[in-house]
This record gives C-alpha cells, structure tokens and sequence, in this order.
C-alpha cells in the first residue's frame, strides 16, 4: 500500500510545546508501554503513532510525508529514514501539496499511473481499524471504478466544527455532497439523513490526480510543480477536487477519530495525567500536567486545568479557554528556545545582554554544518561523550573536559562519535540565528 | 531607637519561591514604585520594606536582626552593611533567641543596661503607623515604670489564628491574660472584653532580659550564650517571659496587620497581578503570577490562583488550597538550584548525570572564598565584566571571553572588579556541594 501522510503547518495552539519550528505532532504525549514514572522514553508523538499503526496493519506500507523542509529533522529523528518525504518549499493548500506529493511518488519513486495511494492527515487520534479502513479504500481505489474513494466517519454527536459527506438521492442525481460546518440543527438533519464526517482521507489512482493537476495547475510534472510552487494557487483538494467530481465511493470507519489540535483534546487522549516532573496534590480534578522543562511541577486544587510546559514558556489554562491561546502566544515576544535539528537538538540554557549559552546535543556519527560567524564568538565546553572538532581545517579529537575556542569568522564544526554534549558559550553584542555562513567540509 | 527584628527559619510555606536556604522574607515582591513593566528592581522584600519603614520614623534606629548564619548574606546584599546581625548557631525558639540579641546589643554593642530595645517580628505587613507604635513602645519601655511593653493589635474580626492580650480586672488582680488560637466563640467573647491580638512585639530594658536570662539560662554573657547556644532549652518569649511577668503595658495599633505566611496572605499583600514575565489572558479572575524565572507565563481562565515559578520548580494552587503545599512540598526531590551568596548569586541551569552547568554572577569588588574540590574539574566561562581569577597561586586578569580550566585538587578563586558573570562548567562522576576545601588567599 501506498500512503500520504499530510504533515500539516506548525502552529502555537499547543503552545508552548508547539512554536513556529516544532508542529504538535512532535510532541511526544502518548503512552506506548507501561510505566510507572513519567519516563520521557515511554511516549510516542502522534507521527510516530501513525507511523507505527501503518506498519502494524501492512508492515511493507510505502510511506510517504509530505510536508515543510522545517519538519524534516524532525521526521527523520523520530521515525527513522525509511520514510520518504515530499518537501513542499513553501506553504500551498492541499491541492498543490496533494499534486506535488503525488507527482513525487510517479517522477521520484517510480509508481506506476495505475496504481493508487492513499492521502491522509498525519494526526489523527484512531483506533488500529481507522488502518484497516485505509488499506479497504487502498483496494477500493485499484478495483473499484470510482475516481475518488473517500473515508465518511460515523458522527457521534453533531458537531459543529466538521465537515459532512451527505448521501444525495433524487431524479437527478445519486452521489455524494459535502458541507463544511453546519449549525448544530443542520447537523442533526444531516445525520438523520445519513451523513458522515468527512474524514479528510483521499483513495485513487495516481493518474486521476496527475490529470487533474495537469487540468488545474497546467503541468504534473514533479520539477515543474515544484521549481513553480510558489506561485501556485491556493486552494484545498476538497474544493479543487472532491466536491467537482461525481464518481466517488465512501467506505465507513466507526472506531475512534479524534481531532488533536488543541489542548482540551489533547489532554482527553493523554493516558496518563502527568507527564514529565510533576506531582497532584490536594484535590486536583481532572488536571493534566505536560512537563518538557527539568524542574517540578506542583498543582493543588484546581479542577479541569491544563498546565503545560518547555523551555519556550508555561501555560496554565482551563480546559474550556486552552483554544483561545493564539492571540495570547502571539504576543508573547521570546526567541525559540529548543529545536530539533538533522544532527540532534539544541537548546538555550542562558540569556544575557551580550551572551548567550546554549546546551547542544548531536546523536552519535551526526555532525553540525561547516560554518562560522561574523558577530560572535564562541567556547564549547564538551560535558559527555567523544567526537573530533573541526576549527578552520585543523582537526581535533575532543572529550568531556575540553574546551575549544572560536574567534568571530572562524569555521567550525563538530562530529559525534559517542552521543556527544556541548555547554555553547556565545559571546557578541549582536548574536542572531542569522549570522550564519556555512561551508562545505572537505 | 534600638530595634531587634526576628528573621525566622527559612520554610517551604511559600515554595518555590522560599526554600532551605532562602526564607519568604527575602523574596521581592511589594511594589516600591510606579511601573509599567514587571521590572524586577521595583520590588522589595519584607525584609527591605521594614528596614525601609523603620528608617522612615527614625533615621537614626540602630537595627539588628536576630537570624541563622544561612541568612546573613541575603541580609547584607538586601540592606547593606549597616545593619547589625546576632547570629544564632543553630535553631532555639524565640527566648534563646532574643536573650542571645539582648547580650548581643550589651556586650558586642556596648548598649548601656538602661537603654531599651524594641523587638519584633522581622516580617509584618503593616503601615507606616505600626513604626510610630513602635517608637511609643520604645519610648514607654524608657520612662514607664512597667518591666515589658507590649503591642496590642486591634482585633478586625474573631480569628482563631492568633494570640489575645485579655485585660483582667479582678479582686486579686489587675493586668493582662495570655490565650493563644481560641476558637471563634471564644475569640469574640474575647474581643468583647477588650481583648487585642498579641503582635509578638516586646520592649524592655536591656537589664530585664539579661536578668531573666541569668535566671532562666544561666548566663547573660554573649560569649556564653553564643558558644552553649544548641544546648539551650527551646522555649518561647511569650511563655519563658510574657506569661509570667505582671509589670506590663500595653500599646494599642490599630492600623493594617498581616501575616503574610502563606501564598494566600502574600497574594493578598499584591498590588500587581503579575511580577515577572507573565500573562493574564481570557477570563482570569484574581489570578497572581510571581515569576523568577526568563520565561513567560500565560493564565487563562482561572480563578483565585496562584501561580509561582522560580529555579526550584512551578507552583499551580488556588488560593485555598495554597497553605497545604508542604506535604508535597517536603516529597520533592530537588537540588537547590538558585542561592545568594555574601558575594554575589548563582544558579544551576543545567544538570546532567556527570556534568553541571552553573551561572555565576559576583558583585563588583566581591570574591568566592579560596576553595578546591576533591572530585570534579571546572571550567570557567567568563561572560560579562571583568576580574582576576588566582588558580594554584597565579594570579590572571579576565574579561568577557576569557576561559579558565581547574583540575581537581586545584585551588581557585575569582574576584570581580566590575560585575562579573561566569557560565561555570563542572565535570565529575560526584558532583556535591559538600565537596570543597577552603584555604586561606595569601
């Protein structure tokens, strides 16, 4: 089987476990065995879970991310290399991702026209048979006549905030309509009438969606889609294409189908009311704490609270208000303070006027760029493990213990035999992640 | 005037803010004056508004504060060096305590025995008149013919808190009864009869308490009192003294008179919502952030609660809740990760298994002791000013940039010239506090 999975933007309503350079599904919230601490090990981000439940229903599933460059280390961090990406060079709609993705896997990985793939988002919160669906809509797009082979998921109350597959039966036509968001009186009539949710799952054939973006976008060619994607248009596969075509199948999933994208969902998907430092102390109801930081947490009596927090910042909310943190988050001026990178992580342990430290990880036999900077210098201090520095071509083997200095405009890097950690003093009295040249290492 | 304030044990009752090493009183929180920002340098501390208050009614007070030897730094770096300080060699209860101060002001002070001396709690919420009533007491321990003076506070509702001063008008008798935590039914009985709180503030003649002293303990020697200290009876004032002397007078203060010992009275004592980065968002009703640490906080839709962060760790409590936190408090296992020194401050901002990374910061003219550790190598990072650091004897000018390596066994010390930061790097597989040896610097 063939499958998408659409890694959509990041965003700051998980804030602050979210920001601009770490997506929610990154965040390592669930439970994967049984533990009795709140060992950081024994969770799993929503990506990894999805990818995890692909195998677990079709163990050779040929996985494809389509997604920014900014989640590209994350990706390959958290579930290995064997996945392949499609990097969309700026934010589109799922139209042009959709085409681009699709594209990559004819031009790039060789599929045939004639078989199918399936799209879906890469964060829903599903049960092991939410696959199992998807592998029937894989077969359904290869056997069936149908263009477009649709997920419609059995509602379980009427929402608001869903779109709906309705089943349209009269003189004229038997098919399929799709409403976004009805009023909660619409939803009731429609599910009375017997519409689903719409999913956001895609089954068809590659040549159905290469014609289409040929048809809509004037090539289907993957360079040209991509060396042109910034100026494609705008617009959602759903609009562009499901709701103009009249050839589509829709097979029932009725397990569970969660939409994690803001707190209060989150924290109903959370096995365990803790994770990371922290303690409930007296009367506490229903109160979650997610702790990325290495200091305790302590919450006493509060009822329906949400306390999340990382070295960007801590959030305290109820329940009922956590997904009106935008605007809030939005304002709050802090530079990021974590990130992932292809080579390990980093984060910024100190802040001062003309300084800045930051405590660097690289994963063993991963290095830095080559690279070096005009405003500031630099001393690291290794705390653990072995690896060699490079420093203006000289080379060096390091160890916990040593120091290495680096005047402004002096290219260096380092390589990771061990897991190797470095204490990064940077001095200057204009330091910015942008005052960064790198270079290629010979 | 003479005046002793009590500086009590340092307590977890306002954690993370107040821990072993730092007690509730030291932390800045009252508003000195206006602002528009969170800006740390417009608060003070309950020590500094009462030093501050008690200038204000007598510049010329001759202050001593009555505390253990781990407060005599943050005494100093709050008011400064004028100040005078008893220091108790360990833990006694408040008689102990006052006739070691009393001994203090006559054999160390040269106080003449007929001078009198005003003490009270070092950490009262109280108004400008409270310092008025002070210098009355004073006044009436000098020319009255009563052994104690004594504040009465006006009772404001019938707590079951505190103690009642009780006049008695009897056939045998005419003077003052002692009741500590009556119930509520009691307590307005009390008050009926003209009974006031006992603020715990008593003046007298040197010569009374150093006559008690001598009865009681033997001695009222400085020297003897100091040296035999941990072998004194832990008794109170109140019931070694005030209890049973009959010579007494009593001041009324009628002005405001807080307890500030829990987070719910502290937030009470706030005039700002918020100290440090912290953000009130959607639906927030009598919520306080006090925030030490350099990241932003953001509340939202809560209600009557606290939330307090500092090196040590998060607190998120209602504010009815918050006087129960000890429990908790005790079963956190936490380093100390922020302290003030007699020459500056540090704080731990990284730690891992064999490596801490620690942020220093020496005022101007200030130095660490001379000191060498047994099991851990460091490295020093200078951030910010400069100094001179002596390794093993060599003495070394540094400024910003400069780094310096310590083995093991290798004595070491840095004095600061302007402020100086250092981002400190230790490596060990036994990282302790416990592990340093002092020497003398020639």
């Amino acid at each position: 089987m063939n499958i998408v999975l659409l890694s959509g933007g990041s965003g700051k309503r998980l804030w602050p476990l979210s920001n601009e350079i770490r997506s929610k599904q990154f965040i390592k919230i669930f439970k994967t065995k049984a533990t009795t601490s709140g060992d950081a090990e024994s969770y799993e981000s929503m990506v990894q879970r999805v990818y995890r439940q692909i195998k677990a229903v079709d163990a050779d599933a040929d996985v494809t991310i389509a997604t920014s460059k900014s989640q590209v280390s994350a990706i390959h961090n958290q579930v290995g290399l064997d996945v392949g990406i499609s990097v969309e060079p700026c934010r589109r709609d799922t139209f042009p991702a959709i085409a681009l993705a699709t594209a990559y896997l004819h031009d790039v990985k060789g599929i045939d026209k004639d078989e199918a793939v399936v799209v879906c988002p890469v964060d829903p919160y599903v049960d092991h048979s939410y696959f199992e669906c998807i592998k029937e809509l894989y077969e359904a797009a290869i056997n069936n006549t149908e263009n477009l082979v649709l997920m419609g998921i059995e509602p379980t109350y009427p929402s608001e905030k869903y779109g709906y597959i309705k089943p349209i039966q009269n003189a004229e036509v038997c098919g399929w309509g799709f409403t976004e968001k009805p009023t909660e009186e619409k939803a009731k009539e429609y599910i009375a009438a017997g519409a689903l949710w719409n999913g956001g799952v895609f089954a068809y054939k590659l040549r159905y969606v290469l014609e289409k973006s040929k048809e809509l976008l004037g090539t289907c060619s993957y360079a040209e889609l991509f060396s042109n994607y910034a100026n494609l248009k705008k617009i959602s596969f759903d609009y562009a294409v499901v709701e103009q075509e009249t050839s589509i199948a829709v097979l029932r999933y009725s397990g569970t189908w969660k939409d994690i994208g803001t707190w209060n969902t989150l924290t109903e998907a959370m096995e365990d009311e803790v994770i990371g430092r922290g303690t409930l102390g007296q009367r506490t109801d229903n109160v979650h704490i997610v702790n990325e930081l290495n200091l305790p947490i302590l919450a006493m009596g509060l009822k329906d609270v949400v306390i999340a927090a990382s070295p960007d910042g801590i959030l305290v909310s109820s329940e009922d208000t956590a997904d009106k943190i935008k605007p809030y988050v939005d304002a709050i001026d802090q530079q990021i303070m974590f990130a992932e990178k292809s080579w390990g992580s980093y984060q910024v342990i100190d802040v001062e006027k003309d300084s800045m430290t930051i405590k660097v990880t690289l994963n063993p036999g991963h290095r830095m760029n080559y690279h070096s900077h005009e405003k500031r210098d630099e001393i690291w201090n290794v705390i653990r493990g072995t690896g060699k520095t490079v420093v203006d071509g000289m080379e060096q083997s390091v160890k916990a213990g040593d120091v290495i200095t680096m005047s402004a405009g002096c290219k260096h890097t380092v390589i990771a035999e061990s897991e190797l950690q470095l204490i990064e003093v940077q001095l200057g009295t204009d330091i910015s992640v942008a005052d960064k040249k790198k270079y290629e290492l010979d």
